[in-house]
């Protein structure tokens, strides 16, 4: 049953310490998510929006993963694709924007089509949340809702972001996003107080140093995949998402009793997300997902599982 | 077969942001470490000197542990125990040192005594690497070895430390302090360097974030064991060295054919260690180590593998 992702799609500049940079690639959320999702379930449909400048190229690399529906990628005449520069700090977890400029961003939101109306999976990838919850009353037929957020929405629209807590199954945001929600900075009594808000589950980022998930019937915690192979970390936590959601999707599909939210798919679709996401920072932009493999996955995902096993 | 531990019994003062503060109570590296072993193998044997000065009532609180063995605490008249303020920052993990009193460490090290220089499991707690490698000398029976290090002396002492790593089955140290001895930014590749130099596996210590182990036969990552109930962090990773020595050689003495560095038993050790250090933060200075129970510890141990065993 179909996933939906509702996020960008963006022209991304990345500069790293170690390994050069990279000037207009594709980059955005949506994009991110739906090519690590596409290894795990079918179709992964996207809404987004980008100008008519994008590149027919960058559209080229979207095409080739195998299962996305850009029946709801808008392409706009007049308007301008988002475009993001950044740059990463020696310690490749920090990392300074250098610029970003809008485009469509600025505009009306993109709409869900009549034909994605019935999705089951939905991921509401980091927005405006007002946005967010307009987008999340057209999906009526969903199963899971999960979305991700900012601090800068933390600060601008907290009541709409509280509301939005109150409609979803899932919430995903960094460790530090977590502690400006609450005013908590111990990560797990963060994490509580926003299951306070509403959603069943909340998975904690903590880039390199992992992720923690706090649900409402227990708790889990996974480091990050360990690798020497970090090339550029943008899309990490999309691309982590698109795991966690893709792996969600296609447990649920194979068995229809399964509650997609519950505390151990959860934990394994949040291990698959963890996996495909150490792949997708070995080099810039898309360019590692595009030659993944299934077999790749798997294997890392079974050497990741015993790493972490002990006793 | 007794596992021996050489490095500091302190008295500390330690200020928190939430939990107040507290005056000269017990604390040293060979304290928490001894006291968090002795849940796991008997005896455990300290070489350490505290001066004329050292408090009766610290040390009945050293004494509440069953199974440690101080025939090598040296009491010297005339000296100073070393002591030692710090105040832990906002986020638990930074803390600013206060006062350091030397006392006893600036003068000569405890010897070994005889009776224990039969000890099979050595740990060897953070002091200048001369004095380790002088210490190791003195333990010819010694089936494993570990020592603890910091930035001082990979700053000042390089070379011995280099030495000392030719010598020992294992070294733990913080990630910040892999990054200086190697100048490698990536935790995998400073340990791998690590391993360069000698010894047989590396544990990286990421405090909250848990620790990484880096061993000839494999990797192994484990997250910290998720807990609200974070007091005082001081002794944290002298508690989870004890833990984990502590559990390897109660594994090693139950089946002599194991080899207590091989890759599957520093897991099981490490995650022993995990867990008593997240008792041992709940409380001031020995305080939760005081009143923990064997049957606490083993649920605890049993819960963590669980949260981080998927699929």
């Amino acid at each position: 049953m179909p996933l939906i992702v509702t996020g960008t799609v963006g022209i991304d500049t990345v500069y790293t310490p170690d390994h050069g940079h990279r000037e207009n690639v594709l980059g955005g959320s949506c994009t991110y998510f739906a090519a690590a999702a596409s290894f795990y379930c079918k179709p992964v449909r996207v809404v987004a929006a980008v100008g008519e400048d994008f590149p027919p190229e960058l559209r080229q690399t979207m095409d080739r993963f195998e299962g996305i529906d850009h029946a709801g990628l808008e392409v706009r005449k007049g308007s301008k694709t988002f475009r993001w520069g950044g740059k990463y700090l020696d310690n490749m977890d920090q990392r300074e924007t250098l610029y970003t400029d809008l485009g469509v961003l600025a505009e009306e939101p993109p709409a869900v089509p009549k034909a994605f109306r019935d999705s089951r999976y939905v991921f509401l990838a980091n927005t405006h949340p007002a946005v967010q919850l307009g987008l999340l009353e057209q999906l009526p037929q969903r199963r899971l809702a999960v979305a991700d957020t900012m601090d800068l929405w933390i600060e601008t629209a907290r009541p709409e972001l509280e509301r939005l807590c109150g409609l979803i199954d899932g919430l995903v945001l960094n460790f530090d996003e977590a502690e400006q929600l609450t005013g908590k900075r111990n990560t797990v009594a963060a994490a509580r107080r926003i299951l306070d808000l509403g959603p069943r589950f909340v998975v904690v980022k903590k880039g390199e140093h992992g992720c923690l998930i706090v649900h409402k019937d227990g708790i889990a915690a996974l480091p990050a995949y360990p690798t020497e192979e970090v090339v550029d970390p943008t899309g990490a936590g999309d691309s982590f998402a698109g795991g966690m959601m893709g792996a969600l999707a296609r447990e649920a599909d194979a068995d229809e009793s399964l509650d997609p939210s519950a505390f151990g798919a959860i934990h394994r679709a949040v291990a698959h997300g963890t996996i495909v996401a150490s792949f997708n920072i070995e080099r810039f932009s898309l360019d590692r997902l595009a030659t993944l493999t299934r077999a790749e996955l798997d294997e890392r995902y079974r050497r990741f599982a015993g790493m972490v096993r002990f006793g």
